[in-house]
């Protein structure tokens, strides 16, 4: 089979990677991104998806029986500083992609990534037919673009695919996100580097999912699941961030002294998000695997082998 | 006041300018659209609203207290051939708006246009607390538009108001519409240029509004809207196109030979549109003041005295 991967440098799409060639020996990868050169052994190419032209070319050519659009600009903080970057760039690369498949005349199914963000406020568990109430610009392309996917897939012929993702954890996320942030100074207090963690508010609960069983629900999503439908990807339980430090305290045999910076504090933060999971399990028999306590110790353990190289 | 107004040229434009000058004495007018001129008594510059800079630099300067923003690729039928140009277009345009006013710290009040259409099925009449089901290109552009405005409202500091219009209908449409087509042809047929009338499906019936009444309802959701609100600009009635027909005959004092012509007839046209204008009748005290035989009066004569011209 054949696998086109969008955004395949960034933390999904080396792990996404890693799965399809553990899962199907003779999986022909061909990848995508902005950065000049992703360091995995694939077909590569350097694309910016905004280019339409380029988009449909690449795609005509390789005729992939799937494209995994991972690719995005996935920043809530970042929408804010350039709302219409953010709105334009996500909904665009939606948009070339769709018209790519529909313009070569291919039977592509395509997996389309959204967000929790989407839900905004409302009930929770977040659960697929729930209504969306889209509060910042990131969340706002996202809706759109899953607008785009149920468009091309009801109306026009395209077989896509859709999530709606909650929180990713694990080994070599990028330290800009919270948890490895704070993994970063535990294995530094652990080593001596530091005596003592900065942290936002540690009382906000989030779902947080390992990005390995992501990428299982997300081959799941793509081999099983019904042209147009959305699926939650989420662990459905909470976890708050204070819980997570003790977890890794425990792991690493260490006290942390916690100081709130009251810089990392952000306004109006959402208490608590959690999702159902329950529609994935039930359709698509998807089942996380990892527990948090895996989790962390995976990601402490990855940073302390990474210090040492 | 100062009024910036976009898509000046275009249907409604064209009756919010003359409503307008005759409501306020000293209403300040500037018109902006892609044509190359206007034809009004009015300020106006040519621009094509994709441009950013060229949008935020006539906003920043002009200073206006309301934009009234008309511009729009509004054709379904269109938005399919082409429906990344019918999404790109629509919803840029709002943001480069959005952009401008928030860029140049202004404080103008934006109306933002939407559409019937971002309901796509359910049940009718729709109401503005319903479900959006967008099942076109445009209904999505739109839906997105809309989405949008509601994020700059609540989280930006923005204030825009929004409308989802039906049908709209008066003299002077373009009659690339179905009731200018067919009251075209029953100006012919009275005078003697034509003997019979192509229609297509006569038996749809939708939820047409004079456009004199949707520009008062544009100035009263523009002067007495709390900002982040959305209104349904619609009639609450329904005609069939036969019924229409059968109206435009009696006025004419004609029979009519109508002729089913099949390249006329379109797949899944949904047979029944309306939508429920409480909303804006209790909230804003907006009444419509013009019957279906007003209307279709006012057409017929237009056209006649056009044709003498």
């Amino acid at each position: 089979m054949k696998y086109f991967i969008t955004g395949v440098s960034g933390f999904v799409g080396r792990y996404f990677v890693e799965y399809l060639q553990k899962k199907e020996n003779d999986a022909d990868i061909f990848g995508a991104d902005i950065a000049p050169s992703c360091n995995l052994p694939i077909k590569y190419r350097q694309i910016d998806l905004i280019d339409k032209a380029a988009t449909s070319e690449i795609i005509g050519n390789y005729k992939p029986d799937y494209i995994v659009h991972l690719a995005s600009i996935s920043s809530v903080g970042q929408s804010w500083q350039n709302p219409s970057f953010c709105f334009v760039n996500n909904t665009t690369i939606m948009l070339n992609i769709l018209e790519a498949v529909v313009q070569n005349k291919l039977n592509s199914r395509i997996l389309s990534i959204g967000s929790s963000e989407e839900y905004g406020d409302g009930e929770m568990p977040f659960a697929e037919n729930m209504p969306l109430n889209p509060k910042n610009p990131y969340a706002v392309a996202k809706v759109s673009q899953e607008l785009l996917g149920k468009l091309y897939a009801e109306n026009m012929g395209c077989d896509v695919v859709m999530t709606r993702s909650f929180n990713h954890i694990g080994p070599n996320q990028s330290e800009r996100f919270v948890v490895p942030s704070f993994m970063r100074q535990i294995v530094n207090i652990k080593q001596g580097a530091e005596n003592k963690m900065s942290v936002g508010n540690i009382n906000v609960a989030r779902d947080f999912l390992d990005v390995r069983d992501v990428v299982d629900a997300y081959y799941k999503i793509l081999h099983r699941a019904k042209s147009g439908a959305i699926y939650n990807v989420c662990s459905g339980k909470t976890f708050k961030l204070s819980e997570i430090i003790k977890i890794a305290e425990d792991i690493s045999g260490i006290n942390i002294n916690v100081e709130v910076d009251t810089s990392r504090l952000r306004p109006n933060d959402v208490m608590v998000i959690v999702g159902s999971n329950q529609k994935i399990k039930q359709e698509l028999g998807w089942e996380p695997q990892y527990d948090m306590q895996q989790t962390i110790k995976d990601i402490l353990l990855s940073m302390e082998q990474n210090n040492e190289k």
